[in-house]
């Protein structure tokens, strides 16, 4: 089977598709959209996609594409423990002068920099996995913020790891693909829709037939609709499986008030990597 | 008075400063930090910030921020249709060769560029503002995508308006200060909560006890709790001022199911300038 990733290798979706399925060819791709048209043209069995991270909030681009995909639908999840390392042919910390990283990387770990090693410079690059190659080429001076599967792939020596300032950093991903899935009993379904009376407040009336089955929710999101402002599209997540008959009822009992609505996919509950 | 900004001048939230305030100074301030904090010491009395867009959603540094203030609280808001025109000092776009403009304004008018001059090569800068400036040193090949108040500040001339992909591209901003608004009657009140028991289902009772009251809500939004995946923060805007008896019941009601609770603020429902 082949799961399409936001590459290059060692990036950390390439390490949640490796938690995900040693079995698979993983194969990097260049964009979100690239990994989901590779999908929905069946180029790929199946994509990962990151959907939200603990510190930054949701992946916007990625909620707004899943609105639109014909035959894919969420098949699996996986949280990641986002952990970030220094990379180096450096022996120690002390010997490096400049750290190359993708930004979100470099923001997530400023203050560690700032009060432990404010002579080192930090630079921007277009991700952790180019940062590796980077450093590879210019040597001992040089390091990169990126996770232990960059230091095998990349052949670098982890020198210090947990650098980011704030410790509680993780990020959900999606597996999407064209196949259906089973009830396994311990599942979790993924829902967007938007109101016939668009005002956030019908919100409540779904909520509401969700809270009388006794259907416990683990995710509420808005997006705009892209028509003008204060109109939105809500995303629901809910333990459950599309296919449990209390689960049908709630479908049936909020059709009545949404004038758009979409099965994003049921899955089995992901496991969290440490 | 004085009203902070993100400048440089001829931004759009420069233009929204001066939509909402046409008799105060403008200070253009380099980052959100920047006119947050300025308002928390006092160094400005107002600060302009944008919340959230049509087609991006939520600008989450900002909702983020606005949990901290201690001082400062929203006292406005201001609806700004966002129009990309061309300017140049070129008597028409056939002359220019080279656009310049933020990353976010050329991704929103590619398609334009795209059909109809796919000869102009497009570049990134720091701002629509820095672009214009770019290009009034360098002369009629090279034409700006900025509004139409950057072409008055930067003597260019408007060639094109409306060239944005999606035509619906609203920005809303708020005005934060350290002063109390009144009750006008046409009010709305910003809120941000946490639920003790941790689970998004909570939220429908927090919308039942407004729904009961027949209070309107006007957009909802949730946020992580940046201490792990699943715990989210909610922030709700609705229809009336804190001060209004209805209000204060509904926060008596909801008092019981929050662990964290702020009153962002109460303000004149803004206008919207096409």
């Amino acid at each position: 089977m082949e799961i399409g990733y936001l590459g290059p290798a060692g990036s950390f979706s390439h390490m949640a598709a490796y938690l995900y399925s040693q079995n698979s060819r993983l194969v990097p791709l260049k964009t979100f959209t690239d990994i989901i048209q590779g999908v929905e043209e069946k180029e790929i069995d199946e994509g990962i996609l990151p959907i939200e991270n603990s510190t930054e909030g949701a992946v916007t681009q990625v909620m707004d594409s899943l609105m639109k995909t014909r035959i894919s639908t969420i098949r699996g999840e996986v949280i990641l423990k986002i952990e970030h390392c220094i990379l180096s042919d450096a022996s120690s910390v002390e010997e490096i002068r400049h750290i190359y990283s993708h930004h979100q990387a470099i923001q997530q770990c400023r203050d560690f920099f700032n009060i432990n090693y404010p002579h080192i410079s930090l630079h921007s690059c277009d991700s952790s996995s180019s940062a590796c190659m980077v450093v590879k080429e210019m040597g001992n001076q040089y390091g990169a913020i990126a996770n232990t599967y960059a230091a095998k792939i990349h052949k670098l020596k982890i020198l210090k790891c947990g650098i980011q300032d704030n410790n509680f950093n993780q990020t959900r991903f999606i597996i999407i693909g064209g196949r259906k899935t089973i009830v396994t009993g311990n599942d979790k379904t993924s829902i967007v829709f938007s109101f016939h009376n668009d005002y956030p407040g019908s919100l409540y009336l779904v909520l509401k037939a969700f809270a009388d089955r006794g259907i416990n929710l683990t995710r509420i999101e808005s997006r705009p609709a892209k028509t003008e402002m204060g109109k939105y599209v809500f995303y629901i997540d809910f333990i459950g499986h599309k296919d449990n008959e209390m689960v049908m009822k709630v479908f049936e009992d909020i059709s009545i008030y949404v004038n758009y609505f979409k099965v994003l996919g049921s899955y089995p509950i992901g496991i969290t990597y440490e």
